[in-house]
């Protein structure tokens, strides 16, 4: 109740500095800005509304580009029977230490046991083995969105949870070239959204054998890079080649009449990235959000809200922004200072408000302030309609730059064991490596950093393994991880 | 692959005449216009990208009416451990027969089992009790969409199904005229959505104690016919009081100070739509949609499109009308012929089909037919952005217009057994009721039909029971129901 009050009497919540304690600092935010609460399940998490709104930005901006790319959305049953799963057998062994089992139907034991799905790969392959005969049924190219559960040990809040909501595209083609372009064409479409929605620069490249998915021939990934110099994998595309397709008997008649295997992809992105945007972009007073994908992109608070005019003013500039398809709030609780709610807001990440008060009516402006970089300005009334779009984009742009530049500060170039331990204490390096799983094996014992991905730029920065010292010719990030 | 050969040689796929085998043209329907697939896992369909467009169009129209009328989508736990479920005695009797339980999480026995939802109630008690202290908290008022499980005996895509798609909306309030507003204005928005957007005439009215919600104090619902008579309920909204908050000690300082129970709603629609449209408007040639949540409202089919310049007239004629913002197709496969594509659309119930050919192009004009009456007219190529979009709105009118003289020729009032027998063959009887569930369970038992619901309008029919004759004060709907 302490705390309750102290909240009403407008007090800020604190939040754990970053340099204090990043964890915590995390923790804080998520908590206190309400995108999540913990709930009475073991591992699972509640997304709030406002966490929620923002997985749904998110999820409108990556929906749009599948659909432009040629992929429909579907719904696949959450139970898979275990039969079904067995059938990969990588996979399987990937996936069965965390998987939840239904083994009870009402009150009846069932004669084989259902997992929830971890993932969908097993019983999109079923269907698409019913569903494909000819070469003109080619490609099939499905996505849905839909949650999984991994009955994880260890969990956080967007980076590891049992149950977490995500996007899984799952598509079928006639040939290697097709299967990989589609792999390919999703990264970029996972970079895209990262990079321009998200405001979150990435490196993209292909994971290493140890690293890939699986089941999978090839993976690769997206890597961000959060504010305490660790990696995040924010997203997967992966080629399968024939591995599921032979597993499955997914098979075609083409053109010649001849029975061939499908060649076949994966792609996911999840919750994860809300995680990413916290961690990439917020401060010491909060929630940081890219304009792209905010929830509210403009708050309107008005000052002295009681004197004549003020409220009726404010309503206006709602009216104008809203007309204008900003996304915008009037903050009309009266129970509560303008400080108050100036603090909520910032810590909620909101990147614009708008202060009118009735001086300022009288001087036909408003006082703007940007969350990113804390600056006030005044803005005629009259302007607010052309200057808040251009500051919402110079915003985006200038939080990706800031995230671009940090990044940029954290890399560094190890050409040994002792650069190594250096740069992955709080940064990525970029090494040689001479493909040796030993290696990477080594190099997460010793110094809990893991090969992130080998980047498509392979210009060599050496000729030798950052680890054995022996002949080395790919280039590849090593980094602690989340 | 003779089925296979037949399909690429052009045959219309045989579809049952409703009147043969009403239940059998329905599978058919679903099945061969790729809705759903029947799946590996017991009870479970996969829903195909077209079943799935049509539940994203129908998902449309009701989020934006749940977001206009101060909704905020949440999204919480699938698994509910069975001690939060046993809370409210009511509901875990409704519930628990058909509860899917997770036993094991990897390779380890839980000390707990955990229900796959079956409707999410007790876990958004849980939550709204820690999230509730002061008046100034209330009211909540948040929706999520999601999938939720029940362990059914026998199942029918659409109708039942072990797992399905929908929506549920959970709220809770200062007062109990709050809450019954609540409950009101959402069975309001199911009825507007049903209505204008589905084409599809719903009663809207009060279940009886006996088909009531499993918790609920009152549970309200809209109830269509279908095209044999039947009754699908479609949609249901519940108040229940202080039940709930009760059992899960939900409680707020109201302005004087004092400890007070919330007051809760809940009310959801799922998929069952989608079968509630086929049977209210498809016929002999398989799905007719509504043009407003049509995926494809316009398909345009070439004529010779071999011959020069047609696909290139297709073309412009389709970028102009996706330019109106219509939801355009162009079904240049070049395998198929247009008859064959024709009898496809048709069966995929696509309401406006243009045939754009050689001649057609010679005379500035196209041939536009309308899914529903079959009528082909001739259009002026310079007209089609003017005419179409008309068209589809009267299509949309008399869709609805059709459902409700066909439901309106199969209501009757019944004043006895005889003729209560003689109208629930077929059609919905209009009766008297004591009230009594001993009458409700004669009717079942007698004659196979249920209660739906009492409409708001109460102007009685008379002031005995159709079924034991004593005094009735209760304006009732009977009628045998999916």
């Amino acid at each position: 109740m302490a705390k309750d009050n102290e909240k009403k009497q407008g007090f800020v919540e604190h939040i754990t500095p970053r340099d204090v304690d990043f964890s915590q600092w995390y923790t804080d935010i998520i908590l206190k800005s309400e995108l999540v609460d913990y709930s009475p399940v073991r591992g699972c998490m509640v997304l709030r509304p406002y966490g929620f709104a923002i997985w749904e930005s998110i999820k409108e901006q990556m929906d749009k580009r599948f659909k432009e790319t040629g992929h429909e959305n579907v719904y696949m049953p959450m139970l898979i029977p275990e039969s079904l799963l067995l059938k990969e057998a990588e996979h399987v062994e990937g996936f069965a230490p965390e998987v939840a089992w239904v083994t009870h139907g009402g009150n009846e034991k069932l004669q084989e046991r259902l997992a929830i799905r971890p993932t969908s790969e097993t019983i999109f392959c079923a269907m698409y083995s019913k569903w494909v005969s000819s070469w003109r049924d080619l490609p099939m190219k499905y996505n849905q969105w839909c949650s999984v559960m991994r009955w994880e040990k260890s969990t956080r809040p967007f980076l590891r949870t049992s149950e977490f909501l995500w996007q899984e595209g799952h598509t079928i083609h006639a040939t290697p070239e097709e299967a990989q372009e589609e792999t390919m064409q999703m990264l970029e479409v996972y970079r895209e959204v990262a990079e321009d929605e998200l405001a979150m620069p990435v490196i993209v490249g292909q994971k290493s054998e140890k690293e890939k998915f699986a089941g999978a021939r090839a993976t690769y990934s997206m890597e961000a890079m959060m504010q305490d110099g660790k990696a995040l994998q924010a997203g997967t595309s992966h080629n399968f080649g024939t591995n599921f397709a032979e597993a499955f008997d997914i098979q075609y008649l083409n053109k010649e009449g001849k029975l061939t295997y499908v060649h076949e992809t994966s792609w996911g992105t999840s919750t994860r990235l809300i995680g990413a945007i916290i961690m990439t972009h917020g401060d010491e007073r909060g929630l940081k959000l890219p304009p792209h994908i905010a929830p509210t992109q403009v708050v309107i608070v008005p000052i002295a809200a009681h004197k004549g005019g003020v409220i009726e003013k404010c309503n206006e500039v709602f009216s104008e922004l809203k007309g204008l398809d900003l996304r915008v709030k009037l903050d009309d609780r009266d129970t509560l200072s303008p400080g108050f709610k100036f603090n909520d807001w910032e810590l909620k990440g909101v990147p614009v408000r708008v202060e009118v008060g009735p001086r300022d009516i009288e001087n036909g402006q408003c006082v703007v302030f940007r969350r990113d970089t804390y600056e006030k300005q005044t803005v005629a009334l009259a302007d607010l309609a052309t200057v808040l779009p251009e500051l919402l984009e110079d915003i985006q742009q200038n939080m990706f730059r800031i995230a671009a530049d940090f990044r940029q500060s954290r890399i560094a170039e190890a050409h040994n064991m002792e650069e190594l331990e250096k740069v992955v204490d709080g940064g990525f390096a970029k090494t040689m490596w001479c493909g040796e799983r030993a290696c990477e094996d080594e190099i997460k014992e010793k110094l809990s950093a893991s090969s992130r991905n080998m980047p498509f730029d392979q210009t060599p920065i050496g000729d030798t393994c950052v680890c054995c010292g022996k002949k080395a010719d790919k280039v590849i990030y090593f980094a602690k991880a989340y």
